[in-house]
């Protein structure tokens, strides 16, 4: 919802990302008129499950509480996972305070405090790992989790495989019947697909460890505030460049990779692509209200 | 540049208004979006000077530290007043502090106390006044000082008056020439224009009291948020319906009312205006985007 770097531009937004499951959506950073953003690209709130802030960088959250407070206007009763770094908790309460505003519906609050698993459900993890940025900084890696086996129901029944067996047939077991013979599992289910995952990078200066962060993810996230002959000005300001988010992409041996988070000083992005197109071929410009399937 | 309340809808955003006299601009009230609003309807953040804000309620806040931050990286300068209620100047510091932010120009706080003047500069005076809402919230209203006469450089000339004596000259005095000869100040002046007044009524129940303290201003903006068949909506809200603002008007015997503060319910405006005139004729709809002339 938001690929813009500080100050919004060229009716280019702040950071906002949803990352959507088959059941749930998480939202990723809410910069200043995500919520605008959202209306715009009719993106239901009421499925936003968990909300994650990779740093305190007004581009990155100064959207969050009007989304907050509107989802409690809107009537939201649904508890909501908020995933982001201590200080935000404090930053949110004062202004719920001041207004005298009781959300009608609960905030987990969980503050991030080390690299590893934040998230453990049933079907997707997430990780957190710490990026090299003026503040304290944390990107992401959503990963689903081993998926079940694909059942021919029309087969099982056949084999007469009572239907209270069929979890046990998409974990990949073996069936025995009432006559002591076995139906092989890949007699009555084909393979899972393969569980997919995404890194979202967060702000970094460019920095090689990520690469090793991110291995082989199915789509990769990078930050590419500045083209490539601004790379002093990037170190500078602990941001990266077009062609070192490729680098990473190309290192980390990741699928496929977005760009993001232009700056302001650019009015077009055409120049992005080439040159990260030059280091790693699989890239795709993040582009306002476009999804890409992972 | 937002004229909707609480919930951005259909294209509106939330309160915020630009002041503009011959010298600056005052921004009143800042809901989120507002530095996007003000890039697209062109409005040069440079000439303001002071900020006002009426309570803290997101709808008419959550944008100002967006445009705050964006005024530093964009490189401003010059200092900037604010006026506001005294919990805001925490949560400014607070989210400045976590993103380890320095502005690069000075901001005078001016926490809001009680009611009289709080501005009194050469040219134009603010006055405060507290509404009835569900927190402290607060109205203002601008009024330009006694405007200078008009002089008449060529008769003033034609009599020998000296450029140093025009200042006096503009304050109404007549001019005695080294003969002892008086020249009337009317033979080389006209009348200056009637100084304006810009009232802004803020968030509020309906309360006749306000009639006294709008009397007779050129504009009076009062908030509609909903049309009369919803009265009793309203005021259990601490908010006022078409006709109220129109009663309030009215009863000020002010010159024309602007009425804004939709709520998100309304698809349409079309509506408002029909109900607000049947009380008050002089009445506009407050629109994004739209300029009114004092």
């Amino acid at each position: 919802m938001g690929n813009n770097s500080a100050i919004p531009a060229f009716d280019r937004n702040p950071t906002a990302q949803i990352l959507q499951t088959a059941e749930e959506s998480f939202l990723i950073d809410c910069g200043e008129g995500t919520q605008m953003q959202m209306t715009r690209y009719k993106i239901r709130r009421s499925k936003i499950s968990r909300i994650f802030i990779s740093h305190l960088h007004g581009d990155h959250y100064y959207g969050l509480i009007g989304l907050l407070t509107s989802m409690g206007l809107l009537g939201r009763t649904q508890e909501i996972h908020l995933h982001a770094p201590a200080a935000l908790q404090e930053i949110l309460y004062l202004q719920l305070n001041v207004a005298d505003t009781k959300l009608p519906y609960q905030i987990h609050f969980h503050p991030i405090k080390a690299e590893g698993i934040i998230v453990d459900d049933k079907k997707i993890s997430v990780e957190c790992f710490s990026t090299k940025h003026r503040i304290e900084c944390w990107g992401f890696i959503f990963r689903e989790k081993k998926n079940p086996r694909k059942l021919n129901a029309e087969r099982a029944s056949f084999h007469e495989i009572p239907a209270s067996f069929y979890d046990k047939l998409q974990q990949g077991h073996d069936y025995v019947n009432k006559q002591g013979i076995t139906i092989a599992n890949d007699a009555v289910t084909t393979a899972a697909s393969k569980p997919k995952s995404y890194a979202f990078c967060a702000d970094t200066i460019y920095d090689e460890t990520l690469a090793a962060k991110v291995k082989e993810v199915d789509l990769l996230y990078h930050e590419a505030t500045y083209l490539k002959d601004l790379h002093e000005r990037a170190a500078a300001r602990f941001h990266s460049t077009s062609v070192q988010a490729a680098s990473i992409a190309k290192m980390g041996g990741v699928k496929k990779l977005i760009i993001g988070h232009f700056s302001s000083k650019y009015e077009t992005l055409e120049a992005f692509l080439p040159e990260a197109c030059e280091v790693f071929e699989n890239t795709d410009l993040a582009l306002e209200g476009v999804c890409y399937k992972i």
